[in-house]
């Protein structure tokens, strides 16, 4: 399964390496990559695993903020 | 002694955290305030320990810049 998150204040190299390592750190997140200029992060996870709700929880623990 | 450096490129709360612990690490320097909107860091050192070359080295190293 594949998603795009919308994430809100994102603002540097460091930011970039906060969101990213956190989603990472979930267990059945394979792949992360994150566009700095858009705020879009695409996430690889399998199904039934993961639920989106876990990764909005891990990036709002680094002080960020998900759309909906 | 007391000065204070232009930082450019200080986007957020981690850039100030790598700008304060890269100049925190350095012997002689006591004392760094960041200030994250200007891009002013002041910075409490002992003359003749530490040097404004010091200071800079440290600053790019982390990827930002120094204004002269």
């Amino acid at each position: 399964m594949q998603t795009t998150l919308n994430v809100k204040g994102m603002t540097c190299g460091h930011c970039e390496s906060a969101v990213k390592g956190a989603l990472e750190e979930i267990k059945g997140v394979s792949k992360v990559k994150v566009h700095l200029d858009s705020g879009k992060v695409d996430v690889k996870y399998k199904e039934g695993k993961v639920s989106l709700e876990d990764m909005r929880e891990a990036i709002e623990d680094q002080g960020y903020d998900v759309e909906s």
